[in-house]
């Protein structure tokens, strides 16, 4: 009678099973006991051990028990599946980005506030192990200038994705989005895009390569640069500098810390773990998350930015 | 005693004093009783009978009784300024389009609601005498589709506006997020852009031709087609299609409409003189207006639109 009131866990279904299901979202639900994986429903995947489905209709028809779905799509065919999940009642975790544009995204908020759903728009790397720590070394100080530098090999890390470099494919803003997803969690105030260089392929429709400068409302300087024909060592930094000239770097994306040139931490990845802990959090408190700010820079930036032809890509 | 209470009008400060300015913010401000033109400032132009200033910080030394500014100087400088003109705790008219990207759009809007004081994003096309009775129309109906037709000769309409072909510079949606303001205040639901070809003139970065694919949240069919380079009959066109067949056309920017053929309404453009009356009750009631969603849009076509080569535009 005193003891702990057992919470039944949350029933979840997937639509998409793919390489990131199967790597992130499947492990880190079933290492949760606050959560429950029930199903996953997808045109062809069958990953071992888990319930499947061909389609969304099928999955929840099969198991109306299922209260929230976990998307992990391409991004272009979210914001369909996430009308057809809110319209059933179930909670709506989406994979980043949230939706392949703004109005799309903001859609999704809208329809699951009118229906009294939560919706997390994720971004798994906002749960890497140092970012709060990075947070809260920014709090206490006033900051000089910050640096994203984001540069890794597509043909290494990005194999037969040929739609990253298709029109909305983001090009190297698709892993460029993570480091703004960061930014945008370290930095107390809103961040806005003043400039952007974007290097698209002559074949291609996305850019390669970018460069922007970007300030906070209250004027500190930050520059990111993004290359994603990077060969030897690849670099997923973010670099500060406080005005009394404390360094910062928070590395290998955000798994790494170092202050004033001393390491402080360099842990392992486990962003999903956090991400899957925050979505059961908001379900329980009737909450959503649904924080566009990474998407709304890579619009801005390629609203504003200056288009330069970039040599030929070929995978 | 018993006579109405006369309210003294809202002084008003204008940054900018070109074109725009003069063709229409400062007759509309003089025409509407409730209103009062204070002072004006730009770094050379000195409209006839305005009290000019070189600078916005000389302006508001010279005359603190200001209470509002309007700003109607090219979009890449009115978050500097609104900054400003917000940070002097006066209430704030931005020209359209509100400012260069979303991010400082939203950063605006922030800030006038730390401050207290009122924005208005104004969208000029919104105050057409046709709108209103195209909203109604609609909003009475069951919507099978709309298409937008925006055709007009740069070469004729906008001589010497280089920048409107650079990169920020918005091409052919320069004009086009008129008819992107007009949509999104006839519709009742979110538009989202689905599809977005972009023509850019080999030698440019903006493009000068444009067919969109655009939805609304419950399916209604929207495309949208712009042309820079349209000689000719020139068309601001919106047509809409009902269920049961009914056929509307707003026409000429929203200044004509009529409704199966049957000619409605034909009259003359008068459009500031509405949105300054607008921006007096906001101010009145303590309110802003900051809908972003026609640049939203914009923003959208440009992160998915498809990069089409278009011939060399030559001035």
């Amino acid at each position: 009678m005193f003891g702990k009131k057992k919470v039944k866990p949350l029933k979840i279904g997937l639509v998409g099973l793919g390489k990131i299901a199967v790597d992130q979202h499947i492990p880190s639900i079933r290492a949760n006991p606050a959560l429950e994986l029930v199903a996953g429903c997808s045109p062809n995947a069958r990953p071992d051990g888990v319930t499947a489905y061909d389609s969304l209709e099928d999955m929840l028809a099969a198991h109306p028990e299922i209260e929230a779905v976990a998307i992990c799509t391409p991004p272009q065919i979210r914001h369909k599946i996430a009308r057809q999940v809110i319209a059933a009642g179930k909670h709506v975790f989406l994979e980043k980005p949230p939706a392949a544009t703004l109005g799309e995204a903001e859609a999704i908020a809208d329809l699951a506030r009118a229906k009294g759903v939560t919706v997390l728009a994720s971004w798994h790397s906002r749960y890497a192990p140092a970012v709060e720590t990075t947070r809260e070394w920014i709090a206490g100080r006033k900051i000089k200038s910050i640096h994203v530098v984001w540069k890794e090999n597509v043909r290494q890390w990005h194999p037969g994705q040929k739609w990253i470099f298709e029109a909305g494919g983001m090009g190297v803003f698709d892993p460029g989005i993570n480091s703004l997803s960061i930014l945008t969690r370290i930095v107390p105030e809103k961040v806005i895009v003043k400039k952007a260089d974007l290097h698209i392929p002559v074949n291609c429709e996305a850019p390669i390569q970018v460069e922007m400068d970007l300030t906070t409302e209250s004027g500190v300087a930050i520059r990111a640069d993004y290359d994603f024909l990077q060969t030897g060592i690849q670099t997923w930094s973010i670099f500060v500098e406080s005005e009394k000239g404390e360094k910062l770097e928070l590395s290998m994306g955000g798994t790494g810390l170092s202050i004033d040139g001393k390491e402080i931490m360099k842990e392992k990845e486990a962003e999903y773990p956090g991400l899957y802990a925050h979505f059961e959090k908001l379900v329980r408190a009737s909450q959503s998350d649904a924080d566009f700010s990474p998407l709304r820079i890579v619009a801005d930036a390629m609203l504003l930015g200056k288009r330069i032809d970039a040599p030929e890509y070929i995978e």
